[in-house]
Order: C-alpha cells, then sequence, then structure tokens
C-alpha cells in the first residue's frame, strides 16, 4: 500500500485519480477478484487525500460493478478468481502437443479411427476369456461382495498376491505395506496428495508419460526435468538438478520406460538412488509395465528396499483399462497417511475391481496368456520397427519389450505437424513433445505397435512426410 | 536475517555462537527443513563476525548433519519437510470423533460388528439379483467393454438415464452437462480442483458430512460453517459467513442432508440462492440420497439451472458401493475444464463400473426394488425412533426419508464417551462431534437405522448411558 503514489497531474478530479489507481491495481492483479480493497481510512492516508474522496471513488466503482460492499465488512473487488484450469496452467501449447488435447483424442477416437499413439493394447490382445470368466464367478459372490465398500487398504488376498508379484522383482513388500487405489494415475495423485506442496520443485525424464506433466500441474507445483538416456536419467545432469532446484519427489518408469522403452541400467539405479540418499529425494517408480518384461530389469524399490522409493502400478495395461484398480507400495510408516488421503479423496476403494483384478491373476491361464503377449509384442515390435525404417523413420533404441517405439523423423520435420495432417485421415499419433517438458522432441513420436499393424498408417505417414519435405524444400528454394 | 542479533556475552566461542543462532533458526522454523541457509558472507555481515567463523559454524553443523553442503549451491537445512498429514491438519481431535478414525472403524469392521454409526446400507437390502444379472450380462458384453477406457464424458447412455433422472426433480441437464466420475467423493474432488485454491474459504453445514472436512482440509483450503436448522442453513448465518469470509463454495446436501435427514424448505432454498449470486458463491448440492427421498424436495439445482450449482452424486447408497461411480453436473462451459482434471487425476473412467450401473437402472425390477427400499427404511426409521426413544434417546426430527436418524442423548452424556464404551463390545457409533466443524454436537448420535435393528445395540446403549450418569452423578457429590 505505500509503494503506490497518486498520480501528479493529469486530467480528472482527485475521485477520478483515486478511481483509476484502484483499477490499474485490479487490472495488474494486485487486487484479485475478491479480494478486501484497503480500509477507507487508510487508503485515504496512503494517498494523501481525504477520506471523502475515498469514499466516494469506492462508491463510484462500486456503481460500475468493478468492486462490491458488503455489510459491516468493507468493499471487495467483485467476482472471483477463474475455475482453475490445468491446460492453461503449462506453457502455451499448440492443441496438437497438448498432453491433454492427445489424451482426449485417443480416448474419444471412434471405430475405424487407427491410434498409434495410444498407450493401450488394443481390445483383442487382453485377456478376454479370463475377464469373462472373472465376471460369470462374480456374479454368484456373496453379498457383501457385490454391495460393501473395500477395506481402507483394500482386498487383502490380492495384496498378497501382489507382495509375491513384487519379490520376483526383489521388491520386499509386506502386504500392509499395499494399498490399493482405483488406477495407477490415483496411486500418483495419493502420493503426491501425501508428499508434495504446491510450489515444491518435482523432477520428472524428459521424456516421460504426459500425463505426469497433466497431474504435476494439477499439483501446482513446480516441475523440472533431466533428459533421459537409453541406461535411465543421465546422472551428470540429474546430480545438478538436484542440487539446484531440490525437488522433492523423482517420478519414473525403470523398466520399460514410457515412452522411450528403456530400462534403467544397474549403475544408473545406484547412482540415482545414492544421490537420492544424498539430497533427500523421495523416488516413486512407477512399474506400471512390470508384465511386459521378459526378463525382470532392476527395481529402484529393489535396491532400496522401500526406504527412499515409492513403487505404484496398475493393471490397465496387461489386463483391463475397463476395470480400474491400482495400487501403492511403501514404507510402513506412510501406509496410515496414505489411507487417510485416500479415504478423503474416493472413500473406499472398488471392492469388485480388486475381485476382478484378483480372479483373472488367479486365473491358470493367466501366465500363458502373459507368455504368448510378450511374444506377440516382440514379433509386433519387430515388424514396426522395420516398415517404420523402411520409410525413414528411425527407432531411437531396440526396447527389450513392451509396446512402445520411440522414433525419429527425418531431420527437419516436425512431428506436430505430421500428426495434424493424420488426424484429418482419421490417424491419431503421439508427437514427441507431448512428452517433453523441455519441448526438445519435435522430431520424435512414439510408436505403439501392438496398435501400428495397419499398412494404412505407414502409407499415410509416408505421404505426409513427402509433403512435409516438400514444403520444406520450396522454402528453402524461396529463402534463397 | 536483520532482525536476529548474535547473542552477546555468554558461554563459548563465536564460532558456537554463531552455530547457535542457526540451530534456533531452524527450531523455530525460521529455517524449515530443506530451506537454503543465507551465503558465508552475508550472513558474516548480518552477524557481525569473520568469514571464516561463518564457515567454521557452518562446517561443523554439517559434520552434525544439522545442515547439508550442495556443491556449487551453498548449504541447506537437512531433511524435508514432513509428510502433509490430512489428520494432522485440523483441531487436534480425541481418535473417537476423528472423522478418519469413525470411516476407519465402519470400513475395518469384521464379521459381528455391529454398525449403526456407517453411512451406507447392509448388502442384503441392496439390489443383489440385478447387480448378478448384471454382472452376468457384462460377462457377455464386447470386448471392447470389457478392456477400453471409457471415454472423457463416460459411458453415453448411462449419463442420458442420469438426465432423464434428474428431470424428475426438475433439473436441466443435457448428457453432455454431465461427467462420469469413479464416485461421488471424486466428484467433490475434481469441483474443488478445479473451483478452489489453497487457502480459499469453503462453507459447509454444522453438522454435516464427515468426509466433507476430510476431503477439504487435503485441498488446504480454510474450512468455515453455518448451523443447520430443520429447512436448511441458518439464513441469517449464512448471509453473515458469507459477508465475513467470502467463501468460494458451498458444499451441502438439499434432500435428506447427512447426518440430519432434513431437507431443505423452498423459502430457504430460495434465499441461499440470492445470496449465492450476491455473493458470487458457487454450491456444489450433494444428491446423493435422490432415490431414498418419497417425494421429490426442492433442489437448489432445479431453481438455479446448474448456473451457480453444480450438482454431485453416486451409487454407492442405493446401488452397490463395492462399484465405484459417480457424477458431475455442470455448466456447460465448465465441463471441458472438469475433464482435464479427471484425465490428470484418474485418466479414465472405468467402464464396466458404468456398465454395471446402467445394467442395474435399466433392469424392470430397479423401480421396485426401490420402492420396497423405501418401505423397508420407513418401518426401520419408526421402530428404531421408538426403541431409541425408550431409553430416553431423542430424534431432533423425523425425517421425511433415508436411513439416518440424528438424535439427541439426555442432558450431561458425551456421545464421544458412549462411542468408545460400545465400541469395546464390537458396535461401532458415530458421535456428533465427527460431523460438526465447531465441535457444538457432542451430545448428539447419528443411528443408520437399517443397521439398528439388533435389540445388542439398545441394551448396550442403555447400559452405557447408565454408567456414565453415575460417573457424572458420583462426580457431582465429590465436587459438592
Amino acid at each position: 500500500m505505500h509503494d503506490q503514489a497518486l498520480p501528479k497531474g493529469g486530467d480528472g478530479t482527485l475521485v477520478e485519480r483515486v478511481m483509476a489507481v484502484v483499477s490499474q491495481r485490479i487490472a495488474g492483479r494486485t487486487l484479485a477478484p475478491g479480494a478486501k480493497l484497503p480500509s477507507l481510512r487508510s487508503f485515504a492516508e496512503t494517498m494523501g487525500v481525504s477520506k471523502s474522496t475515498v469514499v466516494e471513488a469506492y462508491d463510484r466503482l462500486a456503481a460500475e460493478g468493478v468492486i462490491q460492499a458488503r455489510r459491516g465488512s468493507g468493499f471487495y473487488v467483485a467476482g472471483h478468481a477463474p475455475p482453475f484450469s490445468v491446460a492453461d496452467l503449462g506453457p502455451r501449447l499448440e492443441r496438437a502437443v497438448d498432453p491433454f488435447w492427445v489424451s482426449r483424442q485417443s480416448l474419444d477416437a471412434g471405430e475405424g479411427v487407427l491410434k498409434p499413439g495410444c498407450g493401450w493394447l488394443p481390445a483383442d490382445w487382453l485377456p478376454e476369456e479370463g475377464m469373462r470368466r472373472a465376471l460369470r464367478a462374480l456374479s454368484r459372490a456373496p453379498a457383501e461382495t457385490l454391495a460393501d465398500y473395500g477395506t481402507p487398504l483394500g482386498l487383502a488376498p490380492l495384496r498378497q498376491v501382489l507382495s509375491r508379484r513384487m519379490a520376483l522383482h526383489s521388491v520386499d513388500a509386506a502386504p500392509d505395506q499395499i494399498l490399493l487405489t482405483e488406477s495407477g494415475t490415483q496411486a500418483l495423485d495419493l502420493v503426491c496428495r501425501f508428499l508434495v506442496e504446491p510450489g515444491d520443485a518435482v523432477l520428472v525424464d524428459d521424456p516421460c508419460y504426459f500425463n505426469f506433466h497433466a497431474l504435476l500441474r494439477a499439483h501446482r507445483v513446480r516441475i523440472v526435468s533431466v533428459p533421459y538416456t537409453p541406461n535411465g536419467p543421465d546422472t551428470a545432469l540429474f546430480e545438478q538438478v538436484l542440487a539446484q532446484e531440490r525437488p522433492r519427489l523423482y517420478i519414473t518408469n525403470s523398466a520399460l520406460h514410457n515412452p522411450t522403452g528403456a530400462s534403467l541400467s544397474p549403475v544408473v539405479a545406484h547412482r540415482v538412488l545414492k544421490l537420492a540418499e544424498q539430497f533427500g529425494l523421495t523416488i516413486v517408480e512407477d512399474d506400471i509395465f512390470a508384465d511386459f518384461e521378459p526378463e525382470p530389469a532392476p527395481r529402484l524399490a529393489a535396491f532400496d528396499g522401500l526406504d527412499r522409493v515409492v513403487q505404484i502400478g496398475s493393471f490397465s495395461k496387461s489386463l483391463s483399462a475397463s476395470v480400474r484398480c491400482g495400487y501403492i507400495a511403501a514404507r510402513p510408516g506412510w501406509i496410515e497417511g496414505l489411507i487417510d488421503h485416500k479415504i478423503a479423496a474416493s472413500f473406499g476403494t472398488g471392492r469388485l475391481a480388486a475381485e476382478l483384478v484378483l480372479s483373472v491373476l488367479r486365473d491358470g491361464s493367466y501366465r500363458k496368456y502373459m507368455e504368448g503377449l510378450r511374444a506377440r509384442l516382440a514379433r509386433a515390435m519387430s515388424e514396426s520397427a522395420t516398415r517404420l525404417k523402411a520409410i525413414g523413420i528411425t527407432p531411437w533404441i531396440e526396447p527389450r519389450g513392451g509396446m512402445f517405439l520411440w522414433c525419429a523423423l527425418p531431420e527437419g520435420l516436425d512431428a506436430a505437424v505430421i500428426a495434424r495432417q493424420l488426424l484429418a485421415e482419421d490417424i491419431v499419433l503421439a508427437p514427441g513433445n507431448v512428452y517433453s517438458l523441455s519441448q526438445s522432441a519435435s522430431r520424435f513420436l512414439r510408436f505403439n505397435v501392438a496398435q501400428s499393424n495397419d499398412p494404412r498408417l505407414f502409407s499415410a505417414l509416408n505421404r505426409a512426410m513427402a509433403a512435409a519435405a516438400r514444403r520444406g524444400a520450396a522454402a528453402q528454394i524461396a529463402l534463397a
């Protein structure tokens, strides 16, 4: 209130000049919508005018609807702050590389639309028969199973199965250290609610799963990133960003990283954990692609013993995205606090979804299904790589497994331009900058090899790339 | 940094005195965990000592683990802020009247435990056969139904059914204004993510559904409350709190209010909406008990046309809490922003849960089931009221319907004391202060009439009340 003097001289009466000062503060957001204005007396003092001048200025601003009088409480800036749009929060991206846009396109795609950019398997690649058997079994379950909220931790036999599955990756998590959630995304949301505050720095890989950006924006944190290499995050830059930005959390996939398909090497895993300890960092290891691994890669949670590492996961990729069920495995002392957040945010978890997942995982056919799926994905991976290379699109690495192939377009081409063009032909691509906080992946695309077997895709890509190259050449000639 | 002078004289060297100042600031939270310490030079200047004295003080504090050196970046207070515990955020409540504790007790209760304090129907009161038929039908559904994420808005035919159901309450909501969520709780969570910011004031009824407190604490807002009368909120105090606190949101149940069972009168509804308009308030109307109404009561969303009112709901009470599905109906301009938050927080909604709900709602037997349920609840309400009155427990009002009876104990008795005593006999009660922000409902208990039909409950209540009265009398004699 003391840094703003009444504009000297100029047009208008004293009242109008006081009104102008208030209006400027509102326009410049020094006074936000809903904020209380200074009292008549203090504002009169600050401005060096009489109280009656401020009274008249406030009254006229109220008559104009700029501010509002509240009985016995003073004057307030009219209106409320606009709703909190997560889409508007980040850097202004063109819609084609906006993470929300890509999610929406993929989720909304009707029949006949090709979705090589989407992040899940086609329905007929999933354990359909196992699901049908599970639904039939559930139709005969006790009434409580069909009716009641689950317990706060979630279905005990499923937590036992998860504990055994984690042991296969050398992660030692007792069933009581595992909390079921509505989804892998909700698992991450609860961890963020518990561990970060608005304004904290949170570290992600560049590139990383685009919804990490969306979720973190919704938590009003400062997102920072570290370049991802074929062996994990660049450890020199990792150390640098830890020292400079002091992030509270690091969110990553250790095995079959999304979108690159890379996995953490033991050396990098060890270095990351050491730096985490040095800088007091907590790591969230999203292990959603565990079932797709041909042979287990190092897990941060295994080396660390769930001390600084929290592991999350779900069944949306390997079993069904229609049945929502995820989990958090964390140090025992954190489980109670996480349960409170879960009850606050969603009360119970779906007992029915957990029963279905348990039923499918226990079904004798599941292991065989997963073996078949891995083999099928390996073939699709190899075929997609061959076909993409044939039209000049180069895989960044050959992933050990999973469904993603992170590929570079030829020099000079922009993936967002190609994506926009293919969308007009009902093909949803995933352009690289959707995954990149630094917006440095404009030449990259993520292909889902299970959704990339239609020849239409490759011919459309070929045409779009040729057209873009022609436009580029024409532009160069025009410049010459 | 300028308000703290080096302690004069006393024991210890200069270095030790500099160390003491830093330690005090850390203990007093002037320097929070993770915070950067002042640079060597500026701190030396502030303290009026040489730089080498500060170097030694910092080095010794680092050796003690109190602070940490970061290469090229200076010194930081060791450790991180502790995790964000929602349970610790509110006023320190004894565990027996802590909302989290009551939720946990109810959700965790094993077989043989009576739960008159819980907020849902027993499994055998719910449409069990309809659910079994729905599960069998779903086991024959197309593969996509069993495998895929839902669309961003959620299953279209279910949104159409919801739109028609709302029309019965004169709420005009097009299917495109309805967004499916994982639960009613998640619906409220998304509305809060979209409409409130940390530090905003949010208004609730006193008493109100206790999980509103928990969820709002997790959003780091300032919770304010207004007393609830048998006709809705006290409008004079409602106006006063709007003028004084300028809440952004008001969260309420218009029909069959939880925990009181009261409903909004048309006069109060009109006044609340007028005040909402005057003060720029948005209202969230949680309509979760819609199906339990014998005849429709006024809905704020009906009068308002979903302008300042957002309606939310779910099927946990009338259909199944095991199948998670809720919804938000809001003004068209807000749906896109809410979808973005939904994708960020949970990616898709469970298509399977939505299909199950749709299937049960469409089942020819559902309407008849609900009629039967309402009649059964009316009988249970009347029986419970009679039995409670017989032991001196007085219903606050006779609710028009629903499952809750809000009752007062005789003068001088504390519901939390009775609740603690009955828990030892495996009976979970819901003491009034769980629902009361002002902690002014210590004499009240909420009874779920569908869970209050066991004679054990009334005899245990009778004994506990008599014992408490004896203790009270003994205490009075001792004081006399």
